[in-house]
């Protein structure tokens, strides 16, 4: 079974090579974090805080391939934590049928926030549990 | 006119904000200079240098879509100088048809070298000649 969650909280810091991604269950109060680059942290980061750039960035031009391919995003899926690497799919709609594509976490969670409306991010149960244990 | 260019060298420092990134006509010897950010410039430069990371990298991530789409990266085209910023498209085949992806140049080279075999590189005749000047 698949949560939905939330992205709640970015930490980043320019001077260690990992930076955080806290995501918070929808209907609940789990909560894990995970590491990631400080390129994809940084771009979250920025489409949270609603700033436009003039150009399209990485992650909006993600979102600009889908829709010229006439597809449509329709949400993303952490399913899988192995050897502490987290595994996601960007889900892609077309002609009724869902695509997965493989995709890192970071990436998956920066095209769901410059999508408009942003993706639901979804999480396996497992990966939770998991998650939170490594956490504690 | 469209001319082919290809990269021919990165140069990036950590310490300031802009990396360059060369391009050299194919069939002469004109050439010019972009300034990229340091994301881009590194992951061209991981890419030229042959290095596989394990997951997807971003824009492995945009191959795969567009593959995954059903549809076949083309080409990238660095169409306009306007004001000191470079405009490109990636060009995207799908059912015979090609369509036409705005993109800053940085993306459209990293999706390009990104391809296996790397996307063709073309240049407008006008911005080959801008470019020129403003390097002299």
């Amino acid at each position: 079974m698949a949560v939905e969650m939330r992205l709640v909280r970015i930490v980043i810091s320019e001077i260690s090579d990992g930076q955080f991604v806290y995501l918070r269950e929808v209907d609940g109060a789990r909560e894990f974090a995970m590491v990631i680059g400080l390129f994809e942290a940084s771009r979250i980061d920025l489409r949270v805080r609603n700033e436009r750039p003039p150009r399209p960035l990485t992650h909006d031009l993600i979102v600009n391939i889908v829709e010229s391919l006439g597809a449509e995003l329709d949400s993303v899926i952490i399913h899988e934590l192995k050897e502490g690497t987290y595994y996601a799919k960007l889900r892609v709609k077309r002609d009724g049928e869902i695509i997965d594509i493989d995709s890192r976490p970071s990436d998956a969670i920066a095209t769901a926030v410059c999508s408009d409306p942003p993706l639901p991010i979804f999480v396996e149960e497992d990966v939770i549990d998991e998650s939170m244990q490594q956490t504690e």
